[in-house]
């Protein structure tokens, strides 16, 4: 399997995108190919033991910056963006990871790889952990701005998700609003929510923020906005409790007991003990942008993953592990075939995208 | 201090509403009215004892329901909610306590309390709890669709809420945004950070989901909708984070361990140590619904509490509190000023209104 990444996607690159790629490559089958200015990508590579790891590097000299405008890929034929988006196309390579800006990366996959059929627009889908298992969160960050018909689309691309790649059958999809009950929410939620009740989906209607974590629903569709709000805003919480558990406990009265205790080790390991707990260590994790490392982007010809601008080198090595994953489920096969059975309403013709939709 | 408090407001009314205010009233010098159809509250009320606290009834026959429209208190001007109002509208109350459907509350506030001068529509504000302290989160339910004028306005009250509530000097202000850099966002965001750009705020720009926790910022704007959605997902993760620490202390190895060590007690009282953590427990308990009891809604003429529709007696006794503070603070003194000063840009007349804005 080939793997393109992007060397100059993240914040730091090109440091943490070849590191990452090195680490996913090395002991693996996996093929992993860099693409981006060739004398940078090349001199990084060489600070790395790449022994055992299949790795190249595909010239392409422009960069999208994080700050740039999204369009920038119209521009800038020659990004690394472009030229692995390209490969994919071409079928030169099996899957694109990216930590660039995230809208740049959609742009480029419509423009370049082109929407399935039957898809108005892609969206950014994650896997967020709950007390029961997992449910798929979806947009978390490709569409700011949604509409109901995007919306509807998010609920068909998740429920196929959750039915063939997590094995969920009849996955319970719900609305992600600011109340419960029928009537509650946004324009957009509302007018989304009318559409869903007549569909043929398992929909339980509007869930609200706490339903996601105690695993209320299967599948929740929600604008990218809001969706990238609440991912982001429960890494923070967890980022934020261990702070605060790491401060008590090498402040105040606990460790001076511990000392008198003979026992500081005990104390200082609480919090690590914890993390003893399997499933709770398991949901730790998956809250963890790094442990996640990227997350797919469905309705897209061929597998492209997004990783967080802030992305470390092991946030790049399990991002593509998630590309290996989603090619290895064949999760565009399933998601065209899933959108073919289901999909009739608001169809697009599958194709590139001359213009964004 | 006089509290009007709604009986018939939350989901399982009038036993927790009542029950709450009998707790509230108890041994303080608070004065409760419990405001509902005069004999179900009385009934209610003869359940509990009521010896030292100072309860009275004021009798209102209507009932506006959580799943009604929340123009339902137009038609129904006998309900408690409007009733309620009325009181602290003619001073005959200090502040007016519902856990009723805050989209009512919300539009009973602005036709028989009104609007303060300078504001456009009202806010429901949180206080979020932060590693470094708190940061004022609004709005968190009032208005599910938003426009940048509004925005505007919820920045200014939860500057002057943050300043002369929370004694916070030049809080640091940011708008909640799926992107850390100028130019990410809904369109809404980015219009509304033009016009925070070019304001007198300590406008910090653009503020993530996690930045929240991390308290990155005092006063986070946002719509009511992503507002609402934060709040409750934050009370959710922990929610399930204490469920899944519950769980797993009572199956599996950990518990076996424990026998065999002759330390059960420790064992399950390893959560409940994590919460012997001042500021850690400080901080958990500021997420707890029940423990928060309500929230102020801001820029109308008088204190209005808005409660959880799930409160229990302790969160309905949880808002009165809330409610005494704010009457004590002068939290609508404070805005009122803080708008005279500040105000200008988007300004509305003081009053009540005959339609929603």
């Amino acid at each position: 399997m080939k793997i393109v990444v992007d060397a100059m996607g993240s914040d730091h690159a090109p440091q943490p995108d070849v590191a990452g790629a090195v680490q996913a490559a090395k002991g693996t089958s996996v093929e992993i190919v860099l693409v981006g200015p060739e004398e940078i990508v090349r001199g990084e590579l060489a600070k790395h033991d790449a022994a055992g790891a299949s790795i190249s590097v595909v010239h392409a000299p422009e960069v999208v910056q994080m700050e740039e405008h999204t369009m920038a890929v119209k521009s800038k034929k020659d990004s690394s963006m472009v030229v692995g988006m390209k490969m994919v196309r071409h079928g030169e390579a099996d899957a694109f990871v990216s930590a660039g800006n995230s809208g740049a990366v959609m742009a480029a996959a419509l423009f370049h790889l082109g929407r399935l059929k039957g898809v108005i627009r892609p969206a950014i889908s994650a896997v967020y952990p709950t007390v029961r298992g997992h449910c798929v969160l979806l947009d978390v960050g490709a569409n700011a701005d949604a509409k109901p018909e995007y919306l509807y689309q998010f609920a068909l691309m998740g429920h196929v998700y959750a039915e063939r790649i997590l094995g969920i059958s009849k996955p319970r999809l719900g609305i992600l609003s600011n109340g419960e009950e029928e009537g509650k929410g946004s324009m957009l939620v509302r007018e989304t929510y009318a559409l869903l009740k007549k569909s043929q989906f398992n929909f339980i209607g509007n869930v609200e923020g706490k339903d996601i974590p105690l695993g209320l629903a299967d599948v929740v569709v929600t604008d990218g906005f809001t969706g990238n709000v609440a991912a982001k805003l429960s890494e923070g919480l967890m980022m934020a409790l261990a702070k605060m558990i790491k401060a008590e406990l090498t402040k105040g009265w606990l460790p001076k007991l511990g000392a008198l205790l003979l026992l500081p080790g005990l104390i200082v390991s609480l919090p690590g003990a914890l993390l003893l707990l399997p499933s709770l260590r398991s949901f730790v994790r998956r809250l963890n942008p790094d442990e996640v490392g990227g997350a797919p982007l469905l309705g897209v010809r061929g597998p492209v993953i997004i990783g967080h601008g802030r992305s470390n080198a092991k946030a790049i090595k399990n991002a593509i592990r998630v590309a290996v994953q989603t090619v290895q489920g064949d999760m565009v096969g399933a998601i065209r075939a899933g959108l073919s059975e289901m999909g009739g309403t608001f169809a697009a013709e599958e194709g590139e995208d001359a213009e964004l939709k």
